[in-house]
C-alpha cells in the first residue's frame, strides 16, 4: 500500500517592504501553504502573489489566522473576548478566501498561527471561539491543529474535520507533546537525521521520543520552516528522502481539490 | 407607474471602544448598507453585528472599502501603487463576505468610501485598479459610484454593473457635480426641504442646481447619513415622505437579493 | 491641618474621528490628567488639545501607557517580551513628553492603563520591565500605582517615587483588593454616597468594605471617570463635596510643578 | 585646510520580526544615524538597540519622521491635515527623544523620510507643518533637507537650521534637482565612480550633471544607503576614498555632540 503524507509550512509572511522567507523555494517542496491573513504577517499584494504561485503548482492552501498582532508576529499570548475572537478569525479567513479567489484557487482549511495555535490546543474557551467561527463561516474547512492536543475532539465534537499535524524538527515527549523549546535538544537540526526520522515515523506510526522510548503520533499533515535557508534545506531534504522512498507528497485536503 | 429608490448609508463604523452612528436607527430607515471593511473604520465583532441587523431587516450589504487609514478615517488621499490598491479592495471585500456569510446574508455590492470614492471618481488609474479588483473577485458585484462621474463609464465599458448615486443633503452644480464642502450651501440642513427636493427629483428626474437652474442627475440610490442625531432626523424625514408620497424604498439590489 | 487630596481621570482617548469622554469637562475637575499615548487610545492631535487644555488649568499631567491595542482598547492581557515592553513604555512617555513640551506643560508621572495596570499590580517580571523603562528615560518621574499592590514595593525598591491610587466608584474588600467587577455591588453609582464615602476616606484613612467591616486603604489619589455623562457627573459631585469640606484638590505632584 | 562631510543613513528600519539592512555594519561608516520613529518603520526595541550602537560609536541621530503608513514604508505621498502632521511629527521626534535618552544619545535633527520627504521638499503647506511642528518641540534640532529644495528658504526664514543633503548614488539635472528614479541613468551603482564623483565634488563643490555640463550642490551631508549587501559595500568604499583622501568624516551636528 502507498504511503502517503502533506508537507505544509507558513508562508505569505512578508509584510510591504519587509521579506520574511523564500515562498517561491517552499512551494517546490509543500503540498499545502498555511498563508497569513494580515493579523500577525502579510499584505494583501504579497498574500495575492503567494496564493497565485501556490495554484500554478497545484499547492492547497489554508488560512494562517492569528491574533491582530503585527508588532508581535502574533507570537503573544492575547486574552481576546469572545466575540471579538470568533469574529477576527472570521474576518481573516473572508479576508484571504477573497485573495484566494482572485488567484484561482480556494481557501481549503484554517490553521492558526503562533500564540493562537498554541493556546487553542488546551484553552477551551478560546478553542470554542475559533471552532465556532469555522463553523459559521465554512464548516467544510478543515481545522488543522497539534497532533495529541484537546482540541482536535472539541473540533471533531463540533462536526469540524480535523487534521493533526507534526512537526519535523521538533523532539517530543514520551506523552506526544512538544518539548519545550527552552529544554536543550529541543530543536532538531540535521537534514537527514529529520528526514529518516520522519519516514521512520510514517513507516510505523512512532516517533523516538526524548527519552528514547518510542511515541505513537497520530498525524496527516508533517510542518516544515521556510524561514532560513537552512530551513528551506531541511525542508527539501525530508520532500526528496520521502519521494524517494515511495511516500507520495499531497495535500490532505487532495479529495476535496479535485474540480 | 410605481416609483421605486434605494437609500443607501454608511455604516458599522465604530472601532471598538469607540462608537459611532446609530445603526439600528439607520436599518430601520435605508435599504443598503455601506459596511464598513476594517481599513477605515469597523472591527470584525462591531461589523458582525450591524450585518446580523441589516440581515434581519432585509436590508442590502455593501463593502465600504477604503484607504488603509483608521487614524484619518479614510478621508486622506493617498497615493497606492495598483498592485497594493488592488489587493487591499479584494482583502477587505472578502472579509466582509465572509462575516456576511456569518451573519446570514451577503455582500450585494461595493461602494468606495471618502477619499478613495472622491479620487477614483475622476482618477483612472485608481479607478481602473479598483475595478479590476471587483472584477478578479465578483464581477457580480455592483458597484457603487458618484451620479455622473466618469467612473460610471469606465466600469461599465469593463462588464460590471454601476449604480449612480446622489446626495440627500448636498447642493449640486449646474454641470451635475457637488459644491464643495467649503462653500457656502454645499450642505443643506433643513428634513422638510431635503425631502421635497428628493420627491421632486424622483419625479421630474432634475435638482435644483445652485444657481437655481435645473440639473438633471442619474442615480438609482441616495445616501443619507447617520452620523449624528440630526442626520438620522433627516435620513428619517425623507423615508417618510417618500413612503407617504407612495414611492417604494428598496435596495437597488433586489433583484439580486431574491433567492 | 488642612487635608489634601489629587483627583485625576483617563483623558485624551478619543482616537481620529471617534470621540470618547468629555475632556473639557474633566479638566475642570481633576487635578492631574493620565493623557492616553497613542497605543491603547489617543491620535496625536487630539492629545495635543488635551494636553494645551490641562496646561491652560494647571491640570498635571501624566503618561497613561498601554500594551499596543488599539482595538482592544488596551483592556487585553498580552504576554509582551521584557525587551518589548520596556521599550514600548519608554517609546510612549517619551512621544507624550514631545507633545506636553509644545503644549508648554511636562510629564510629571507614568499610570499605566487597563491590562497592563492590572498585570503589573502582581506581575513581577512586566512589573520589573515597566519600573526598569521608567528608570532608564527619567527617574523623577512618580509611577501611580493600584493601592495596596505589590507593584508598589518594588518600584520604591528600585528607587521610583510611586503615589497609590483609589478608585472612587469601587467596592474594596475587607484585603484592601478591588471586589471584581463581576461580583454585585462592585462598582457603586450614587454621586452623593460617593462623595460621602470618600470623604470620610480622607478624614479616617479608611473605606467601609464589601463585608461591611473597615478597611485602611493608602493612597494619595483617587481616580474618577468621565467615559459618560453619568460619570463626569459622579466626578463634579466629588470634587464640590471635598471643597466645601475643605479639602484641597491639588496634583500630588504639585511640588514638582512649581517653576 | 581640512575638508570635512557627513555621512547619513536611514537606520532602525526593521520590525518587529522584519530584518531590514545591516544596522551594525552602517554605523561603522556613517556619522549620522536617520533613525525610524515608528510610523514607517521601526519597532520600539529594535529602535532602541540601534541608537544603542549609534550611541557607542559616536553617531549623531536623528529623527526619520514620516507619515503613518507601515504598509507603504512611507513611499505614500498622503495628503493630511495640518494639526494632524504637525502633532505626528512631534509625537515621533518626542517618541526617539524618550529612546534616545534611554540608549544614553540624544536627539540632534530631524530628517523626514520619503514621501513626506519629498511632498515638503517642494508643497509649502506640508513644509510648515513640519516647520512649525520642530519649533514647537525644540528649536534648536537641525532640519536636513533636499539640497536646493524651496523647503530650505522656509525653514531658515522660522529660524530653524538647516542642512542640505546630497545623494551619492543619484544622477543629478543640470537645474540642481534629482533626475527621476524612473530615467535611466538616475542610479549610480559603480562604487568607485561613485566615490571619486563625491569626492570631486567636496573639492570643487559641483557635480557633473547627467546632460555633461557641471552642477553646483550645496550640502552638508552625503546620504547613502544600507538596504543591501551591494548598498552597504558602495558605502564602504565612499568612506574609505574619502578618508583616504583627507576629507574627515563627522557628523554636521558635531559641535552639538560636545558635551
Amino acid at each position: 500500500m502507498e504511503l502517503m503524507i502533506d508537507l505544509n509550512s507558513d508562508l505569505g509572511e512578508s509584510l510591504g517592504a519587509w521579506r520574511m522567507g523564500d515562498d517561491a523555494a517552499m512551494l517546490d517542496i509543500v503540498s499545502s501553504a498555511n498563508v497569513a491573513c494580515g493579523f500577525h504577517a502579510g499584505d494583501p499584494a504579497g498574500v495575492l502573489d503567494t496564493l497565485r504561485c501556490a495554484a500554478a503548482r497545484g499547492v492547497a492552501v489554508g488560512a494562517h489566522v492569528a491574533y491582530r498582532d503585527l508588532l508581535g508576529f502574533g507570537r503573544r499570548a492575547m486574552d481576546v473576548e469572545s466575540r471579538d475572537l470568533a469574529a477576527d478569525v472570521i474576518y481573516q479567513i473572508g479576508a484571504l478566501q477573497g485573495l484566494a479567489t482572485a488567484a484561482g484557487t480556494r481557501v481549503r482549511y484554517v490553521k492558526p498561527h503562533g500564540a493562537l495555535y498554541n493556546t487553542i490546543a488546551h484553552d477551551e474557551r478560546q478553542a470554542r471561539d475559533v471552532i465556532a467561527a469555522i463553523g459559521a463561516l465554512d464548516s467544510t474547512l478543515t481545522l488543522v491543529a497539534l497532533a495529541g492536543s484537546p482540541l482536535i475532539g472539541w473540533a471533531r465534537a463540533e462536526g469540524l474535520r480535523v487534521v493533526g499535524e507534526a512537526f519535523a524538527d521538533r523532539a517530543y515527549t514520551a506523552a506526544g507533546a512538544l518539548v519545550s523549546r527552552r529544554a536543550p535538544g529541543a530543536v532538531l537540526h540535521d537534514a537527514d537525521q529529520i528526514a529518516e526520522r520522519m519516514l521512520r515515523w510514517l513507516r510505523e506510526g512512532a516517533l523516538q521520543a526524548a527519552d528514547g522510548g518510542a511515541v505513537r503520533v497520530q498525524a496527516q499533515s508533517i510542518c516544515v520552516h521556510g524561514d532560513s535557508p537552512g530551513a528551506v534545506a531541511i525542508a527539501r531534504r525530508l520532500r526528496e528522502r520521502l519521494t524517494q522512498a515511495g511516500v507520495r507528497i499531497a495535500p490532505f485536503a487532495e479529495a476535496a481539490m479535485k474540480p
